[in-house]
């Protein structure tokens, strides 16, 4: 269990999480599509190297993980806990990926690109993210032949990487926008300024639980403290509208949002069978009624945790079997009735 | 409070109650429309010169209640009790009901007619309503000139009930054919054979909380027995569908039936406003879910008694004041969550 989208830092009744990453190709290979087997095997054996070689300056170790020794269950776990990306978990012949400690930094091998550096935090931590992941990513330079060139900068697989190869984005738990209706707007003014929002689980996924992902989508003719700020910039007033929705629904349609708060919390402690966008509307209810004092029974942290546990493949791993989706629903409901009437979810979540 | 709703007697998991109403007019008075206030005085007067002299063979004695002399309130809470008919609470400057100690048999005075006497028992009891209710009028018929004739038989008000001037009627429970779409077909089936198909609270109102009023269209060239006899097969052919489809339900649906009644009480005990149809719905699934074994928290008669409860002016009157209709949900809604939670509708039920 990873606990990466339990809240904490900065505006953490909003946002869930901050995210950097950065693409990099060692200039000695092709890019991981055109890649022989055994090309990508001695990839991944000069990345491992050189994180050994930086290992030991560092408080909080990496653990390789070769996809192929994992269950197919296990991949889509890191996958649901934003430690990898579906694109990784799809082929797993090939890939792995490095974990901390800490479970802040990972690097995934033979994505997309041949390295994918990433450090995602708690709450709204867009320049400390940015540290760490850059700071790993100076070390790895020192002992890799990143594939850089003087006028378009780092080149990576995808033309829309190219450049500065970084890709930063955080998560916000907007409910108040989406239930007054400010959510497409947002998306487009968004889409205006360069960034993009996208749904939990990355692109082409849906929206669920009220969870947005924004990101930039330049890469190209920005320094990194540009993206950042500019990104940061635009967060924060995404959660000062946010923070002024909520205050206006609360002023001016609390019961109507007692009710909605309540009886969210009376289907998930009742029903006996719940899809995973269903618990998570419902989730983020709580969450809202959590946030503006409404529920008292559970903290924040709690509902963050559980969003994570009744996913797909978190909720095959804690039931330790495989389910099908008819079954996953019914032991959806019961863990959710479980965790919500008997309390805390760290007694399920070992 | 009148308990009239509470379930007991034959196929109570169905049946909720069994009417007996018996139109009379007297020979002397013009019919209510037609009639002048001193007239309407004249008439009450008489009846309760007759109700007096039956009286003392009673052991249930009547008592008169004026319209004239209780609140809308009160007269309305009458109404939903099924005790009057909304004409006559509609008509309070003449009219006025008796009813006895039990709460078993009214007689409406100024109606649509001079007098209209009732039974109403609970369960499927047509026979015993009938034979209390023809008792009543045999009575009654020997101390005032009813309006008869050779060829038509009773006159009434209306041409529709000239004849026998009775009406039979059976309020049924129908959530599992209501859930799969029989209904329809049922309420035209019975047509096909003389009967009407009615919401909860007679002609015109909505159906609500899947409760179904059967009762006779015929009244003329028909006996009482033969009406009787009629309405009761229809009733025992409907309360077997209604079982099948139960089973049907249970077999076929289980998972999906268990997850609607527990949603339900997880609405009800959580929701913050709750419209009267929307309660009636919710406690419908709940009142299948007792009957059926899956709720065990309340009983049949808990939740016959709360659905009269939250009707409109009982709830007023349970809180004692008059209410706004978006009052009465969030009333409603408090009241249906203590009651669900802390127990018992007898605290509330004074």
């Amino acid at each position: 269990m990873s606990h990466s989208l339990s809240p904490a830092g900065p505006h953490q009744d909003i946002v869930i999480s901050s995210r950097v990453r950065i693409a990099r190709n060692l200039e000695s290979f092709p890019f991981p599509h055109l890649m022989t087997p055994d090309q990508s095997l001695e990839l991944v054996q000069q990345v491992q190297q050189a994180v050994s070689a930086i290992d030991p300056h560092d408080h909080h170790p990496f653990r390789w993980i070769a996809l192929r020794d994992i269950n197919p269950v296990d991949r889509q776990t890191y996958v649901e806990d934003h430690l990898i990306s579906p694109a990784l978990a799809d082929n797993p012949e090939n890939g792995g990926f490095f974990i901390d400690s800490q479970q802040r930094r990972s690097m995934m091998v033979n994505e997309e690109d041949h390295l994918r550096i990433q450090c995602m935090l708690k709450g709204l931590q867009l320049e400390e993210a940015w540290k760490e992941a850059d700071q790993l990513d100076d070390r790895l330079g020192r002992l890799l032949p990143f594939a850089f060139d003087e006028t378009f900068g780092y080149l990576t697989a995808c033309p829309t990487n190219v450049g500065t190869g970084v890709r930063i984005s955080v998560m916000l738990h907007l409910p108040a926008l989406t239930l007054l209706g400010f959510i497409n707007g947002l998306i487009h003014a968004a889409g205006q300024l360069g960034f993009a929002v996208r749904g939990v689980f990355g692109e082409g996924s849906e929206y669920m639980g009220n969870l947005y992902q924004i990101s930039n989508q330049i890469t190209l003719g920005l320094q990194e403290p540009e993206i950042i700020s500019n990104l940061e910039d635009i967060v924060l007033q995404v959660i000062q509208k946010e923070r002024m929705a909520r205050k206006n629904l609360l002023s001016r349609q609390r019961i109507d949002l007692e009710d909605k708060v309540h009886r969210s919390l009376g289907i998930l402690t009742h029903a006996r069978r719940l899809s995973r966008k269903e618990a998570m509307q419902y989730l983020s209810d709580l969450k809202l009624g959590v946030s503006l004092g409404m529920i008292s029974t559970c903290t924040l942290d709690d509902l963050h945790q559980l969003i994570e546990i009744i996913q797909p493949a978190n909720l095959q791993k804690h039931c330790g079997e495989l389910l099908r989706e008819v079954e996953r629903d019914c032991r959806r409901a019961e863990l959710v009735r479980k965790i919500l009437t008997e309390g805390g979810v760290s007694d399920v979540h070992e």
